[in-house]
C-alpha cells in the first residue's frame, strides 16, 4: 500500500491552511528547494558550461521524460521535457497532421482548456487545416470520416469530466484519425494509461499534480508507432539528430528526441526531478483510489451541509477527474471568504468554485475543513463582506 | 566610469580558472543563487497559488523584459520574456512573414545559428515560404525585390564576425523586406541599439552575455510600429488579451504581450532578475570600450606568442563582437589541455578555439593568462596526450 501520510510530509505546506488547488499549483516538495540549492552552489557555479555533462543537464529531459513515463503508463524513452504545455500542443497536433495528408480537420470540444484551442486554431490558420468545435458529449458523433485529428484534453479543467481515452480513441481510430491527448489535469491525478488505451500523441504540464514548480516545463509522449514518422513543425537545434555538428540542414533526432527544441530549462528540471522524487512507490491504483475517496467524500459532505451550492462534476466517480467544481452565484465572493479563512480553492467565471483534491499531500481532514469552511461561509453570508470583492488576475 | 572590478565580484567564479565561456554559459551571479532560494523558500512554498499576484509572477515576463529593453536600445513595454531563443525565432519570423503577405523569401546566411535556420526552414515548409542561405559576405546583394524577411544573428556564433545592422536593416527596408536579428551574442557583449537601427524585430537568449542560468529564458522584441499589428502563429492564453476570460476564441493582447504563449518559467525568472542587478550602473559604451580592449589584448597576445594559430575573427573591432575565434588542426585536443589548465574556452567543430569575453566579469589577467596557458600548451605539445581525445557531447 502507498503511504500517503509519508508523501504529505514530502511537502512544505503552509501552517493553517487546506489547499485543494494543487491542480492550478501543486506545492513545493521540501526535496526541489533543496535540490536547486544544491544545483545553483555546486552545479552551475562550480562546473558552469561543463555541468552539462557533468551534471547530465543535457539528457535531463529524457531522464525526467522517464520518469514521468510510468506515471501516464508508457514505456522508456517515450516521454521528453521542455517548453511549455502551448508549444507541446502545437507539436502534437501539428505532427499529427503531417501523419494524415490530405486530411485537413482537427476535431475538439468547448471543455478544452481554452490555450489549446487557441494554438489549434493558430495552427490551423497557418497551416490551411480547420479546428471544429463541439460540446463534450457530441465528440463522438462528431468523429467522421474526413478527421485528421481528435485533441482532447482528457479532464475539463472547470467541471472535472473526465473523457473515456480508450473509447474515444478507438472511434477515432476506425475514421483513420489521430489522437492528441492533454493530461494536464490527469497526469498524477489519474491512472492513466497511454498504450493500454492506444492513443498517439500526448501532453501535459508538471507544475499540476506533478509539483513540479510555477512554469515548470511539460512533456511530450508520441507513440512508439509514430515517433520515427512524426515530422516536427518547431525545428530546433536540441531535437536535431547531431545538433553538435552545427549543419546547416536539419535532420531530425530518432524517436521522441526530435520534440526538444532549444535549450532545456535546466533549473526547473531539477525542481521538477527532485518533484518526482515523490512518487517513488506511489502506485497508480492507491492513487486513483484515495483520489475517488477524497472526491466521493467531499461531494457527499457538500451535498449534505451546503445546500446552497450545485454539484458541477459528474457524480460518478468513473466519469469525474480528480477535483470537484460546485456552482454558486456569487462564486468568486465565495472563494474569496473561503481563502480568507484558509481554505484555498479557486474561482472559475462565471460561477464555478473549483477544488482539487491530490492524492499526494490531501487527506480526509482537508476535505472535512474544506466542507465546515464552506458550510459556515454560506450561512453567516461573510462571502458577502466587500472587502472579499476585489478582483485579482489570476485566481 | 562602470566599475568593472565591482561587477566581476558580483560573480562566483571557480577558484584557478579563467572562464572565457561566458558567450556559451555565464557564471551564476551570487544574487542569482540567494534569490532563487528566497523564491522557492518564501513565495513557491507560503504564497502558493497567490504567488501569481503577490510575488509578481504574472508581470515577470515584462516587467523582466523591461529590464533586457535597456541593454538592447529599446524602449520600455517593447520586450517580453519566455520559452527559448528557437521559439522567439519562429515567432519573429513567423510575425514578420505574415506583415509581407505576397512575399515569401526569408533570407539568412550560413554565418547564423543552425537553430535559427532550422527553425525558419520548419516555418518555411509548413507555410509555403522559402529560405535562402547566402554566405555573410553577400547577404547585402541577395536583398532583393521579392524579400519578406532578413534573418541574421548580429555576431557569428564561431567568427565573431558582426553584421552592420543599422545598415543591412535600411538595405532590406528599401526593398520593403522587414528585419528579425538574433542578438544571441550581442545582448550584454555589444552597445546594442534596435531603435537606433530602425530594426523590426529582435530576439535572443539570456543564458549567454546576461547571466541568466543554464536554459534561461528568452526574450523578443517588436518594434512598436508593428507590434500591435504582428499577428501569432503560437497563440497562447498567456498571449491573449483577456486570459482568465477562457474564452474560446483567440484574440492577441495589445502589443508585445501577445508573443507570450504559456505559463511562465517563474524559477529560471527569478535567477535571471537578480542577474540583471549586475547590470544596474552599466553603461553600454563602458561595456563596449572594455569588450574591444580585452579581445584587443588578446589577438595581441596570440599574435605575438602563440604562432602556430590563425586568427579566425575580424581585426577590425567595429567589424567584431565580444569573442576571438582562432584555427588550429588540432582544436579539439587543444581545447582539451587549456581546460585541463583552468582556461576555460569551448571548440566548435572542425578546427575553432572560441574564447568569449564577458565585459562584467573578464579582465585583463584572464587574457594574459589565456594567453600564456595556450603559447605553453602549444609549445610542450600536451594537448597531444592521448588523454585529452576523449569526445564530449557539449563543448
Amino acid at each position: 500500500m502507498t503511504d500517503f501520510a509519508a508523501t504529505r510530509r514530502a511537502f512544505h505546506l503552509p501552517q493553517g491552511i487546506a489547499y485543494l488547488d494543487g491542480n492550478s499549483l501543486g506545492p513545493m516538495p521540501v526535496a526541489a528547494r533543496d535540490r536547486v540549492a544544491r544545483m545553483m552552489a555546486e552545479e552551475w557555479s562550480e562546473m558552469l558550461i561543463g555541468g552539462w555533462n557533468k551534471a547530465g543537464w543535457y539528457v535531463q529531459p529524457r531522464t525526467v521524460g522517464d520518469r514521468i513515463a510510468r506515471l501516464i503508463g508508457a514505456g522508456p524513452e517515450q516521454v521528453v521535457m521542455g517548453d511549455t504545455l502551448s508549444i507541446k500542443v502545437f507539436q502534437a497536433v501539428s505532427a499529427a497532421l503531417r501523419l494524415r495528408p490530405g486530411r485537413r480537420v482537427i476535431l475538439s470540444d468547448s471543455g478544452n482548456f481554452p490555450s489549446d484551442l487557441y494554438v489549434a486554431d493558430g495552427l490551423a490558420r497557418a497551416v490551411g487545416a480547420e479546428l471544429r468545435v463541439v460540446a463534450p458529449d457530441d465528440v463522438a458523433s462528431a468523429i467522421t470520416d474526413n478527421l485528421a485529428v481528435l485533441m482532447l484534453t482528457e479532464v475539463d479543467y472547470r467541471t472535472g469530466r473526465r473523457h473515456d481515452m480508450a473509447a474515444l480513441t478507438a472511434r477515432a481510430h476506425e475514421v483513420g484519425a489521430l489522437t492528441v491527448w492533454d493530461l494536464a489535469h490527469s497526469a498524477g491525478a489519474l491512472d492513466v494509461d497511454l498504450l493500454g488505451a492506444d492513443a498517439d500523441f500526448a501532453v501535459g504540464c508538471t507544475y499540476k499534480y506533478l509539483n513540479g514548480g510555477p512554469g515548470a516545463p511539460a512533456f511530450i509522449w508520441i507513440h512508439p508507432r509514430h515517433a520515427d514518422a512524426a515530422q516536427p513543425i518547431l525545428q530546433g537545434w536540441m531535437g536535431h539528430d547531431a545538433p553538435f555538428a552545427f549543419d546547416l540542414d536539419y535532420r531530425p533526432a530518432a524517436g521522441i528526441e526530435r520534440m526538444r527544441v532549444g535549450t532545456p530549462p535546466v533549473i526547473a528540471l531539477a525542481a521538477l526531478d527532485a518533484a518526482l522524487d515523490v512518487w517513488d512507490g506511489v502506485s497508480l491504483s492507491d492513487l486513483r483510489a484515495r483520489s475517488v475517496q477524497l472526491t466521493e467524500a467531499f461531494i457527499a459532505g457538500t451535498g449534505a451541509a451546503c445546500p446552497d451550492v450545485a454539484l458541477n462534476s459528474p457524480r460518478d466517480p468513473a466519469l469525474r477527474g480528480s477535483q470537484v467544481s460546485l456552482r454558486h452565484p456569487q462564486a468568486y465572493a465565495v472563494m474569496q471568504a473561503l481563502i480568507a479563512a484558509g481554505v484555498i480553492g479557486d474561482f472559475r467565471a462565471p460561477d464555478v468554485l473549483r477544488f482539487g483534491f491530490a492524492p499526494l499531500f490531501n487527506d480526509l481532514d482537508d476535505v472535512e475543513r474544506a466542507v465546515e469552511t464552506l458550510a459556515r461561509v454560506l450561512r453567516d453570508g461573510s462571502w458577502n463582506d466587500e472587502a472579499f470583492h476585489r478582483m485579482s488576475a489570476v485566481t
